[in-house]
């Protein structure tokens, strides 16, 4: 059988789907580590399900870098640092914690997915950008669940604020080092951006964003 | 629309069906807590892998459950101090037990599956059970890994060898304790057996297999 020619890649969408890629992967891992710690089965099916969501957005990112001739480890290797440094630093410290920070990056994933695919080529690579961007679930359930806690202890409220600001800041700072270190991929954000203002208002739409998200869970934005 | 009528599970088949569910899941969370700390992103891969494959089988068992009536959470309950004390018994030390962890215990769950599909009636039950069976990959997976690490240090061999043997006896020891707590499925066990003599060879024809397991990876089994 003959592979059907495939479009070749510019380095800076490998980049793009290697670091989609990686991310995936990783909040699969964290999301299923977390689902151990989930008070009930319930919860725990809740946030299985949320990983294997993520898994599944894995395998079609990784299926299409190689149906495309790349590597999917090659693509994925310069963001392993930057990603496991991002959750390395930022454990949770408990089940709410897990819940927040899948909530808040499945968030900001999302919108950073819905800007990207704006800038790509009609084709099969911005669909299935666009088709990652598929509701896994997490939104709906995290606002449930920190309502129920916040309800019960309203300081809880604080401590979880604090930790979501937290997460946007090490998720900036590692979005900074990879800024850096990929020249093809930054080039693609500001080209699509149109300038540096306009990756500044980027970064505004995204925080924007974050603080909606942080008023429907209830909690203080900053 | 009104559902299809649903046959009436007997509560032999609830407890079995909640054991092999409840057991796919904490396989799934274990699996994608492993592939953290996986060597490479190919071995990552491979882990993550396998347990979004157990997830999709604790999500068919959990939705034959719904579909027939049963509550999954109930059915899964009395299975959840049995599993998650195996798990937490035999946190593996690195890797290499990882991925012993998960030959073995898959092994031993797909024979164990094997056995009770042919004390089912047949029908949907049976067909699940037997889809279940599906591999997900660890054998060839684990065996290459093993011997690829023995052949560098033949001393790891002996240290898994007893690690494997554990994972066996923590699975006995909590198998035990289902079978004394869950009478109407060790009933189902022992009536499918034909009487205790039965249950003894189905142990034994269990043991075998994990023999021939040990063998395949290399290994001393006792």
């Amino acid at each position: 059988m003959t592979a059907a020619p495939t479009p070749q890649l510019d380095p800076a969408t490998v980049d793009l789907l290697g670091v989609l890629a990686y991310g995936e992967l990783t909040a699969f891992e964290r999301l299923a580590t977390d689902a151990r710690f989930a008070p009930t089965i319930a919860d725990k099916h809740a946030l299985a399900s949320m990983a294997a969501a993520e898994f599944e957005h894995y395998r079609c990112l990784s299926e299409h870098l190689r149906s495309s001739g790349v590597d999917p480890e090659e693509a994925m290797r310069p963001f392993v640092a930057p990603l496991d440094g991002f959750h390395d630093l930022t454990p949770p410290n408990d089940w709410l914690e897990s819940i927040i920070k899948a909530y808040v990056g499945d968030g900001l994933a999302t919108d950073f997915y819905r800007e990207v695919a704006a800038f790509l080529p009609e084709g099969r690579t911005r669909e299935l950008v666009l088709d990652t961007l598929a509701d896994t679930g997490q939104a709906s359930f995290a606002v449930a669940k920190v309502h129920e806690a916040t309800a019960r202890d309203p300081a809880v409220a604080g401590r979880l604020a604090l930790w979501a600001r937290r997460l946007v800041g090490e998720a900036l700072i590692q979005a900074q080092r990879v800024a850096v270190e990929r020249d093809a991929l930054t080039g693609l954000l500001v080209g699509g951006s149109g300038d540096l203002a306009g990756v500044a208002r980027l970064l505004s739409r995204l925080t924007d964003n974050h603080t909606a998200r942080m008023k429907a869970l209830g909690l203080q934005p900053s």
